[in-house]
Parts: structure tokens; sequence; C-alpha cells
């Protein structure tokens, strides 16, 4: 970002970027390569170092939303479709264990430049537990829901002929309808399911989900892979935890573990005319998927630092549990916020 | 390719080589190790100097195709077969994820001396937006398609008995016949999709493709893999996008994606025997995939561009976002090309 | 752990975790990074520091076991499920290969700190061929009993609803019941084998478990991945070496090879209901998979140290093939046990 | 192998050991750490130095059979069984390709000081095009015909008693019989196939095996992986190869490509009692996948060294395409031979 030879103008242009992307909760420095030259008198290129974690966020959701509702697609609406190589439909269910897996792994890819969160209630385990500014959580989280919600109506759109052949033209269910195909998008409990066990269910699999990603960060723990050259299979190793989710706990309410992953799609999916079932369906259950991930994943966090994380970060390393620090958190956000790297 | 003591003849032969390998779009210099020392007197060592990217280009399409209709043939002939170890046939459509999935790992493996594109489209997309020289596209294209010609004929005849035995001997058809093998070779879209819906697949499909491929290519992206030692990983990565490609967006017009991996063996089958619906099934489908890639392509790596890559030598990041040029392409190819590492 | 200043009472502090520490088997100085100050005055900090290791393998076999049984709960419980995407239940035989292979090796990355052995016979194979403290194995052996007694409760806990649908409500039955779920659990061997052959199948994959482990542990093994950067494959490498054990030997006794995998879900299962038969079953097969790991992994250990292991520290390449060392394996202990690196 | 402070015994011992290792057609110099001193005084180690790499053959190719055949025997033993989680089996064609592939690349992890060929015909291109001195050609063959053997020995041994109950208490019969074992252990042609179809399965595979293998070893090509960090990969992408070639040219005859992966464990199964068809079933087939690996084998990679190769190791790179070299072998092998690593 910074040529060697600058103009007052250049200057100027910087200190204003870098003042929005401070106020939005970003680090003022975007991470540019230095070699990479931003030209300041263009307005687009300025839009993009503001937002570039942002945008990074959107993408890399909407690319796991592709890939993740577009296996649900293709499972669902050819299920025994004769004319298939092997006779019995273009895949079956753990298609969608690799869809969410390497969906996910390619959205980190993707993401590289945010952290790669891809799930509001990972970034609120980093802010709350790593030190991420609480100033960046919500412009991450909009930009999450909104990756969601735009992955989720291009798999609609391409797939729009084989729904209507499915359900029939213009027909639209949801679950436990033997045609929905509302299930594509979003998440549906199994019908045998109390409320108490879809809220468990989530729970436990998002406390697995950050478990095991504080594990694969941490610098400490020689297994794990934090900023060591093993870095570099962590989008490998969360293709394996993704698709174990959905080959282990994803039956019974089908693994949403993460509000833009679940929420984005719904509400579109809502818009384009499944109808107040997508709220209503499995007891209300949609605000199930938005609200467990948070207790899960913090609970999961958690744990980790509890019995495993020794730095300094985690507020579970401090006297009180951290608790006392929490009371005092709007006079720490004063101090510049250290870089944070992933 | 330089000796310590060259004679006047050598340095002569190199200036030869060099000159035709400019000519027809490459470096003047091949990418070959010090220490692999080219015998001049050898009239096909000098050949396969000149062409080395070409060759490279060639074999590493006809290792995809090899996989790829192979495990088409593998899944499509074998259906049901009781004398199956498990009884029900040599493998089912997840087979196809894994043929093409790794028939493009393993083909990047064996390409790499030549970027490793195996897609004109791909090609077309860093000569466009990375500067790749554009007087290289034709070579390369050539080679592609000569790769996925030459690849899905030795497919053809290791399948040969097992064609004759599912449609009869001699007997030839395509989609949507029921005997139809025709789909080994190249795609065939769903009887349901109309003409929009085909090219909106192939696009859509084509976009995601493309834009993953440049975040994985992207230095300035700490989640992707570009010249860091991750970059190892680009192979593995493109097999987990390429399975997911099939196994989430495979479904409705069989994701060729990629005019050489459709059009040579569309060809190939055509000249063995499958007459002429090769061309006109699905409506004359067969420019879709041929047309499609491209347009999807450019749209993917635009996207990319647009949002997220901050590297000098896209045109996006140029005044008029590129526009301007874009005009003054034919002078801009004058200057020395740089040189270009994938 | 250590400041750079301290005072008094701090490295008081610090002798007394040591001298825990050294009394319970581990190294003095727990493996923290150095940047990762621990609070002293914090009772709980010292708690974690001292039982930093057996924290590790209690949470690396919980991980691997919710994964694993998770796995095998979701394929038996939703067989034939039509409401599944593909129609045909939420997974078959080949998701429990990934289940348990997956949760290996994320357990790996979870437990890097102590070793990752996730099994007592792999654990008493490092002690008797590798030099790890025997006075480490009890408490290595009971956090990786608690660990899968932990993981099984939560899987049972998760699936209740399930399971009651599938065997009726409080009903809970052992193999060969039709509708037994005991198997999600711990193994219960095939009708067909005798008493010999069990022990055999369950010997045969604990050698080779151990024989690949020692392999890929050894740094004279240049295809191997020791210490070098290649190391940072070794929980992947883990992940085929399971899959395929449950691929190729995982139908007559299940694969257990591991007391702490059996034993300790096998006795949560006895504890919530499943009634004597989950000892009884299969002619009082339960010790087996306690019993036979250790003879496996030992006869697998010697194999590879006898035939390919040229290291030191291997008994096998002592005078009498160690076993001289062995009875003077009392005297040996009270030298300062070298750091163990894994 | 060399001590800091060596007595005379020790070095004439030393020279004992190399001038046998010498004879074999191995290097004088073990592969072995210098850290690992070896005890000269046992007599075991001697015979271990002597023979390491033929130890390490054997091993490899013996794990490779041992998942390789398992997965052939679970799948086929238990097809259709009710009993099994998913009820349809322990798994389905594809665990096969799943125990080919990792059985490969965990056999290279165990032999990587040999090379890890773990085939004969891989062994003798090597030999052929990359200066593998001949001298070592017999001990290998010898080495990875035993570990094939014992190998599926070992599988035979576990899975008895299913064989028993599927077949019936001491009946062994070979395809098409239709309650055959024989496939398990070594490879049958589809009845479909004439004698050149079978010949020409085989060679093909064995010509994609061979060229790709030279492709991943060649390290003037960036794509691969040769000496380069990238090397690691090396086992994952034979996982890759080995399972495609199963995906997509495994139908026809069974992908043996390896004269030791068939010719071993079909002698292990005419000795425990299939009879003569061994031999004589699908018109005495079991030449083919004796001799064609050769032919295959040789012909990817002389096809690699022709169009993209460039090293001086090549007899392609040499006057006369290396037949006047082919002609002064003999001569050549008198010269020490230059240290050979892969």
């Amino acid at each position: 970002m910074v040529g060697s030879t600058k103009t007052d103008e250049e200057i100027e242009h910087h200190h204003v970027l870098s003042s929005i992307r401070t106020k939005i909760g970003l680090e003022a420095e975007p991470p540019i390569l230095d070699g990479h030259e931003v030209h300041h008198h263009l307005n687009w290129s300025s839009v993009r170092v503001i937002f570039r974690e942002p945008f990074a966020e959107f993408f890399g959701v909407f690319i796991m939303i592709l890939f993740g509702d577009g296996s649900v697609a293709q499972v669902l609406l050819s299920a025994g479709e004769k004319s298939a190589p092997g006779m019995n439909g273009f895949g079956q269910y753990q298609s969608i264990s690799w869809g969410w897996g390497l969906g996910v792994m390619l959205g980190i890819y993707v993401a590289g430049d945010s952290g790669g969160f891809l799930n509001p209630a990972v970034t609120f385990c980093f802010c709350l537990f790593r030190k991420l500014p609480w100033k960046r959580f919500p412009i991450y989280f909009l930009a999450q829901v909104l990756g969601g919600f735009a992955g989720s109506g291009v798999v609609y759109a391409n797939y729009l002929n084989a729904i209507n052949q499915f359900e029939g033209h213009g027909i639209r269910t949801v679950p436990p309808s033997t045609t929905a195909t509302a299930g594509i998008f979003c998440t549906y409990p199994q019908a045998f399911m109390t409320k108490a066990s879809q809220f468990f269910s989530e729970f436990i699999a998002s406390t697995i989900l950050m478990f095991v990603i504080f594990a694969l960060k941490d610098d400490s723990n020689p297994g794990a892979m934090g900023k060591s050259g093993a870095g570099m299979l962590f989008p490998l190793a969360l293709f394996f935890l993704i698709f174990g989710l959905g080959a282990c706990f994803g039956w019974e309410t089908g693994y949403a573990i993460n509000l833009a992953r679940d929420f984005g799609p719904r509400l579109m999916s809502y818009i384009v005319g499944y109808g107040h079932e997508v709220w209503s369906a499995g007891g209300y259950y949609f605000w199930i998927p938005m609200v467990a991930p948070f207790f899960g994943c913090t609970f999961g966090a958690f744990l980790y630092d509890f019995f495993i994380y020794t730095g300094p970060e985690s507020p579970v390393n401090t006297p009180w549990l951290g608790l006392k620090d929490l009371f005092t958190q709007p006079w720490r956000s004063k101090k510049k916020p250290e870089k944070y790297e992933v």
C-alpha cells in the first residue's frame, strides 16, 4: 500500500482510508502485499481497500454455500434417477458431507484475508477469547449473512428447472412434505426431535467445531498447526472436520452450526416463495440454528481454553476467569488493537 | 540449457531454438533445470525444447481425460453388475467425481511446466487478467484440444468390448437412448433443461472454477497458496474443487466447463461412429460447453479481481478498468513479455 | 513458563509444579511456549500445567470417540431412511470408516502435547520400544479410558431420541438382537467368528497399526515423516491408516484395536442400561479388544524394530534383544528421563 | 553407521558388510542415519544392514497387499449383509479403490529406504531409464514377490472363517463360479474380454502408472514433486493415482499392473487349495498381469522421457535413444554406481 515515493495527496488519501477502516473495526493497514500498489485515484480501489476483509468473508461464505447447498440440491433432486451413470441418482448422502466439507475448505482459501471465519459464532469466539476487536463483529456478521443469502440465491437460480420438475411448476414446499425442496437451502429437524434435543444437537456440534478450530490454531500445541509451516493444512483439516460433523452429527438437525449458513438462505427461500413455513416448520425451529451455535461455540472455546490453552490472550488465563476483564472491556477497546493474525 | 563451456555451434543452435519459441508465443528460455543439459545435436531434443509447454498441456489434458472419461465408462458400463465385489457394479456416481477430480490433479502434476491450465478458458483468463502473452494462447489451445481427443480415443479403445456388450456390437447411440454410451466421452444435458438453463449451469460452474483458481494463485491472499510453500497443495485443492463441481453442479449439464474436455472427445466420438447426433443432441447443445466456459471463467476472474485482487497485473487495477489498456494491447505485446510463473 | 524476572515465590511455585509432574511420570517442564506465561497465583492454571499431557490425551480420545461412535450412530439409526437426500439413509458403512479415520486425525491434532497416542497399547509400545518413561503409562491410561467413557456418553445423550425411536422407548439391546444399538458404542464380533479368529482379527489389525505408526515416526526412514517437515502429514497419514483398517479389517470384529475406545464406551453403555449382555455377548468377547491390542501392537512394534529400525532407543538394537535391559529397568528409570519428543 | 572412534575390528566388520551389499547390487553404504549406530557385534544387526532395502520392499508390498486384498475380502464376503450399519454390507466397490490406494500410500511410507517401488515393473523402469543399478533388480524382485505372497497369506488366514461361510467349508472356487473367492487374492478378467483386450487393459493402466510416477519424480517439472519440499506429497499423490486406476480402469481386468501383487498372491491361493484353475481361468490369464506391466510401464516411461524429461540419466536423452548405451551396459556397470536417491 505504501509506494517508495509518495505525494502529499497520496499520504492524505492513505490517512482517509485508514481512518474509515478503523471506524468499522478493521486494522488501519489493510492486509495487502507491498508489491501490490493501490491506485489511489481509483474510487473503486479505495472501496475495495476499505472493505477488504468484509468482502473476503462475503465471498468465503458465498463459495461455501454454493457447494454446500449445491450438493444438497443435486442429491435431493436427482434421487433415484435411472439415467445417471450407475443408475441411482447423481450422488448419495455422502456427497453432502463432501459438499459442505470442501465448500468450507475452499471458502477459507478465498477468505484468507479476513481470517476465514465464515461463521458469526466463530468470529464471536475469536472476539471473546482471542482479542479480535469487537468493533469488527458487526461488519463481518453482515458480510457473512449476505454471503449466505447470495450464495443460496445462485443455487436456487441454477436448480430452478429441476425444482419445478421435482415439486411441480411454481410449487414450493417445506418438510415434512414429501416433495419438499426447502431443505436444499436451510436446515429442518427430523420429526422425532424434541425442542431440547434440537438445541442440544446443534449445541454439541458447535462445541466440537470451535474446540477443534482452537486446537488447530493453537501455536503452543505441537500437534496443531498455528502459524508454523503446517498451518497450510488448516483448510484441509477443516474439510475433515466439517465432513465429520456431516457424517456423524448431520442427521438430526442438519448441522447448520452457523447463523450465516442457515438464516441467510432461509431468508432467501422465504423471499422466493417457500412461504411462512420456512419459519414455522419444526415448531419454529428457525431460531435454534441462529442461537445454539453461539452457545455451543462459546462453550467449546471455553473448554479448550480452560483445559488446554495457555496463551495470554484468553480471558480464562486472567484472574477471575476474565470476568473482571469483561466489565472493563470498554476501557480496553480504547487501546490500539494489537495486530491480529490468523 | 546452458553448459559451462559452449561452442559457437551450441550458441547458434540456442539462438535458433529461442527464436522459434518466441515466434509461437513461448518464453525464449525453456523452463529446464540447469543441470539438465540438452543434447543440441539431437533433432528430437530440439523439438522437445521448442514445444515443451505445449507438450506439457497436451499430456496434462490427456491424463485428465483418461481418468475422467475412464471413470464414466466404468460406472456407466458396469452399472448393476452382480459379479462385482459388493454386487452392485464397479462404482457409483461418486466415482465420477473422484475420476475428474484426481484426473485434474494428476494432470496438473504432469503439466507443471506449462502452468497446468488444461482448459482454454483458464488460459484465456490468465492472458486477459494476468499478462500471460496472448501469442501463447493458440498453441496451448491446440495442445489442449488434441489432448482431449487423444485421451478419449484411448478410453474408447480400452472399453471397446464393454461398449459392444452394452449397446450391441457396432451400435453406438447418444442420449436420450437408454443404452447410450456417448455420454462417456462428452457431456449431454438433462432433458428438462432449457437452453438458457444449460448456458447458465455451465456459466456458473465456470465462474466458480475461475474465481477459486484465482484465489488459490493469489500471493496477497494469506489463505491462498500462490508461490509460498503452500503452493504445493494447489493440485490437491484442485482435486477438491473439481470434485465439488461434480458433486454439486454436475447433474444438469455434466460440468464440462472446458472446451478441450468436451469438444476434443466429442469430435473423437463423431469420428468413431456415434453419428451426427453428437452434435444435434440436446438441441445442438455442443456449442454451449465450448462457449459458456469462456464467459463464465471471464466473469469469475473479473469478480475476483474486482472485489479482492490487488496485484498490478490485472487490468481491473488500472484506470478505466483496463479497457484503455485493452485497446492498446497490440502495442503492449511488442514489449518483451515478463517471465510468467505459476 | 519462565518469565524474565521471577520472584522467589514464583520460583518456589515452579518447583512445586515440577515435582508433582515428575511424580506422575511427566517431564518436569510442561510443554508450553515461552511466550505463554502461566499465572502462578491461579489455582486452576497450576492444575492445568500439572496435568497438561493427561488432559491432552483425554480430549484427544474424547474427540476421536465423538466422531467414531457418532458415525456408527448416524448410519445405524438412520438406515434406509426415505426422507434423507438420496432416499437411502444418512450414510452407509463407508461413513464409519470416515468417522473413525478423521476422528483419530482430529484427536491427534488436539492431543499434540501428549504425543497423541490415544490408545493404551500404543503408549505401551512407546514405553517398551522408544523409552517413553513407564511411570507415565498409568496416568495416560486413565485419561484415555475416561476420554472414551465421556465421549461415548455425549454420543448417547445426543442420539437418545433416535435410539428410543429405533429400539422402542427405554429398550436397549445388544447384538445379535436385530434392533440392537449397543454396537454404536463398542464392538461386537460377527456370529461366525470363533474365539481364536476373534483374537487373531484384533491381533493382526493392531499389528498393522503399530507397524505403520513406527514407520511413520522413524526419522531414518526417508519415506517416513519423523521430525522432518513431512511430520505435519502424520495426522493425515493416520486418517488413511484408520480408514484402511475399517475398510479392510473392520467387518469381523469391528476393529476396536484400542482398550480405551472399546472398554470406556462399553462401561458407559452398561451404566446407561444396556444390561449384562454388553459383557457376555459374543462369548464374553469384551476382554479381547482389551488384551489383543497389547499383544498385536507389541508384535507390530517388534517386527518393525527387528527388520527395519536402527535407532538406539529400541531394546531390539541392544545385546540380548533388550532382555537384559528389561531386567535392569528399575535401575534405569532412576536416571533422569531424556526429553521425549514425538 | 560410522562412530567417531572406530576400532580395527569395527572397520573390518564394516568392510565385510559393504562388500556383501555391493555383491547383491546395493550401495556399499546402507541408508542409515549417522546417529543410529549399528551394533556390529550383533549378528542380526548385520543381516538387517545388509538386506535393508530388500526388507523395506518386502514390508512395503506386504502392507500394500494387506490393505488391498483385505478390502476385496471384506467387500466381497460381506456383500448385502443386513447386520451391517446401513444394512447393505461392509463396503461397496469404492472401498476397494480406497484399500489399494491407501495400501500403496502406506507401503511407500514403510518402504522409504528402498525407493518404495513395490512393483517389479517400476523397478525395471528405474533401472532402464534412471540408472538404478541392474544388479539390484533380482533381490528387489524376490522381496516384492515374497511380500505379496506373505501379505495375501495373512489376509487368507484372517478371513478363513468368512470364506468357509461364503463358499462352504473347505470349498474354494475361482471365477466365474458365483461363490468364487479366489478374486480376493489375485485378478481374474471379465468374461467379455478377448485376450488382446486383456493385454491392452493391463498395458494402458501400467502406462499411466509409470508416466505419472515419472512426472511426480521429475525435479525439472515445477508441477511435480521430485526432491523439493513437495516430495513429501508423493505418497499422497500415489493414493490418488492408484485410487483413480481402480475407479477408472479397474473393472475389466482388475488392474493388477504389478507382478508382485498378482503372482505372489496367486501362488499363495494355489498352495492353500484353490486348485489348478487359478492358472487356467480366463484362458490362462495369469501370465498377462505378469508380462503386460513390464511392457506398459516401459512404454509409459519412454513416453514421458521422449516428450517431457530432459535429465541426462535417461537413455532417451543420449545419442541413438540410448540403444548404443544399452549394448555397452556391461561395461558401464563396472563403474561405481552413483548414489541413487528417490
